[in-house]
């Protein structure tokens, strides 16, 4: 499985809206998978969560995630990627929140009371499908 | 998290052919995520895939997956399935693999040589967002 940097044509994959499904680890081992927004900035992934979400402290616990994201409109374009979450931080301001809610709605997050928890992932390993033939190198 | 089963509405959403994201173990207790053609029947789980599949091995050490389901139209309609490959068992004349590619593109498979396995994953548990909302029991 390839190791990072990703090419630039996955790069270019990455930067767009697209669906996205994480999966954490419970405490017992066995894996727990959750859609999500995400971004992408160099070579990391934004991840933003209510402070209520189990998957927050599976993370905490536990920093190895694996991100799919598909291409929604054709959804055999695919990419995953392996790795940890390096840092999750509070968001006072809600100010990730709304750079994921603009990034996939257009508009600022609508509940203004979140508790609003950024996680930011470093990926490790990466392999995708685009199409029917493993994305290249 | 609501055990199973799923009430009619969950059902009817999982009868659909949406996108999904299967989670299982690698063999150091990390996950690992990829987009998969998936069927529902009877509370089962189908899935298949080609004998070369790293998540096959995963899955004969250790059964415990995560499987979530994606309205590809309007995605924030989401379920999440968390259970076990209960079978894992070849697929000789290619029945399984024909019928998922029915439902997802109409018609048969296209690789007539391929190392065809299928595995039935039963659900223990399950939670979803239809919209805003959690998916009720």
């Amino acid at each position: 499985m390839p190791r990072v940097p990703v090419p630039p044509e996955v790069d270019e994959f990455l930067a767009q809206p697209h669906a996205a499904v994480i999966a954490t680890l419970r405490p017992d081992g066995s894996p727990h998978t959750a859609a999500t927004w995400y971004d992408w900035e160099d070579g990391r992934v934004l991840l933003n969560m209510d402070e209520s979400r189990v998957r927050l402290g599976y993370m905490r616990r536990d920093p190895r995630v694996s991100l799919t994201v598909i291409d929604i409109q054709q959804w055999y374009r695919q990419l995953t990627l392996m790795g940890r979450a390096v840092t999750i931080e509070e968001d006072p301001d809600l100010a990730d929140i709304d750079r994921l809610a603009r990034r996939y709605t257009g508009k600022p997050y609508r509940d203004r009371n979140r508790d609003s928890v950024t996680a930011w992932l470093e990926p490790e390993r990466w392999y995708g499908w685009d199409g029917g033939h493993p994305w290249r190198e």
